[in-house]
């Protein structure tokens, strides 16, 4: 099977939204009268972003699915996505897995593959995706003010230890670590959050790198510091219905860390007034997504990280040293 | 020096075109009302296409050059691109050079940066490329039909003879390896010729994979099939003002293949109908690009190749074998 056919049999598909999809030398898209394309775009490299033997269906899903969350992070609503694939050596039953994956989640979210490119190479995935906006609506990094409160969408820190568990840093039950590795493998995309948010949340981002170091991106961009209540965030990992740290499985530290920078959680972290509590609230009814307020957002720069006890927290994550 | 600090000095430039650029979630483009947005993607992987030393001003320059050249053939006007970049480590000289030539043809042709993504990896390069066309006016592969002529820009083949140069299959003077390195490693995308052909030409395509098989592409998505003159066609290449083959330094079949299927020659071949002769000409010279009628459309499927003598030859092309 050569280029053509591997482009015909697994990623042309007939487009409904765009005006043109697969097999010219460029894709068109017609955004609607008013409304802005937000892109973004990520490449996912073997070794690095996931483990060479990881199941290809799943990693079909994760490859669109953390560029759909910066859709969702933005508040737009997907519309398309272009794929280009190096692939080491052309494997079907590995390419089918891998499509039928992508496919799947793009199909959920009305996302169309409109175009690409293949060739030989390391493995190696990258994802550009177009969502729409109505103009003057996308929700920024920049629009945090002294005041908001901080919230997260559902839950951290389990896609990092599911990592940790699989690479034998850490012995993990197997009905603590299935739960874990779905959020790692298979992470879920707040794009009907994101939509929910537009006019209510004053600054969002997608939790890629981990809370600490992403929501410091929002402070940074905003020019204003927020305190979190670590008690809080602690509870926020799925995978366990009671503190992980107090089984013994892993450290207090250690779960602090996960919840904190564990990363790979395709979470929202996202601003709003006060004013807007309910607002909020049923934003994430509407998108049946939970929420959690997790702080509030201050004048004074930098991240304020506070325990149970309403102590400053000493520890830093490396990934927002450069914002305090 | 970290993935934001690199981001920030070598790819973080203000945007005039894109309402939002580098830094946030997603890019924010807005095309003016009626247009379509035209969108393509090329990764380009160390070792496939590119040798591990290549001057990173030159490949900078090729990577967005390769895209650029599927929005000519396209007729769409450079609007801006994305940029995802997996590096093996930080070197900052090779950083710096590699995003001046990105970023000089970039501004040569307008086109803005707007996102991308970083990571570790074996050296890969993929770019995303949008660009801006009227409504229903896109060049596609589709529209050429019986009587049309078939026309290509500039030079063929010259990129290839490089690449064998340097690979030491072909012992080629300087003064004729320089220019045919040259192209190899600075194409010229046909944006100009590519904007002066909407409403003149009925089919394009940029010339990629060598110009027998990417003509193919037209013939078959068209229904069609096509006569070229190999004399004529044979005469395009740039690297030397007499026949190459008359030399000696190659063979009359090497510069036959070189010519129709050397690949990476980023020309445009595009089809017109004979009535549109004046006008062809007339978007060759506002272009500042030379055109070359090398044959004419067919009802027959099939591509045909016709010696000096008007034989058919017998020589075929495994990239367009798929269409006859």
């Amino acid at each position: 099977m050569g280029e053509f056919d591997l482009i015909a049999r697994y990623f042309t598909r007939p487009t409904t939204r765009a005006v043109l999809g697969v097999g010219d030398d460029c894709a068109l898209l017609q955004p609607a009268a008013d409304m802005q394309l937000a892109i973004s775009t990520d490449m996912l490299v073997e070794g690095r972003h996931f483990f060479a033997d990881v199941n290809p269906f799943t990693l079909g899903h994760k490859a669109l699915a953390v560029n759909l969350s910066d859709l969702a992070a933005c508040g737009a609503k997907p519309m398309a996505f272009t794929l280009a694939l190096a692939l080491p050596r052309i494997d079907e039953d590995w390419l089918a897995a891998f499509s039928s994956g992508l496919l799947a989640l793009a199909d959920a979210h009305g996302c169309e593959l409109v175009g690409g490119d293949t060739t030989q190479g390391p493995l190696t995935i990258c994802i550009t995706v177009f969502g729409e906006v109505p103009a003057g609506q996308a929700l920024l990094r920049s629009g945090a003010q002294a005041g908001d409160e901080v919230y997260v969408s559902g839950t951290l820190g389990d896609a990092r230890l599911a990592l940790d568990a699989l690479r034998n840093h850490t012995a993990l039950p197997a009905e603590l670590l299935a739960p874990a590795r779905a959020r790692l493998e298979q992470p879920t995309p707040r794009i009907t959050l994101g939509l929910a948010l537009r006019g209510v949340a004053t600054s969002a981002i997608d939790i890629s790198d981990g809370l600490a170091g992403d929501l410091g991106h929002i402070l940074q961009a905003s020019g204003v510091g927020a305190r979190i209540d670590t008690a809080i965030a602690m509870n926020l990992m799925a995978s366990c219905a009671h503190p992980l740290w107090a089984t013994g499985i892993v450290s207090f530290e250690d779960q602090l860390d996960y919840v904190l920078a564990g990363g790979d959680d395709y979470e929202l972290a996202f601003t709003a007034p006060a004013s807007a509590r309910q607002a909020v609230q049923a934003a994430a009814q509407q998108a049946q997504t939970p929420v959690t307020r997790i702080g509030c957002i201050e004048k004074t720069p930098g991240l304020r990280l506070i325990d149970a006890q309403g102590r400053l927290l000493k520890r830093r994550y490396a990934s927002f040293d450069h914002f305090i």
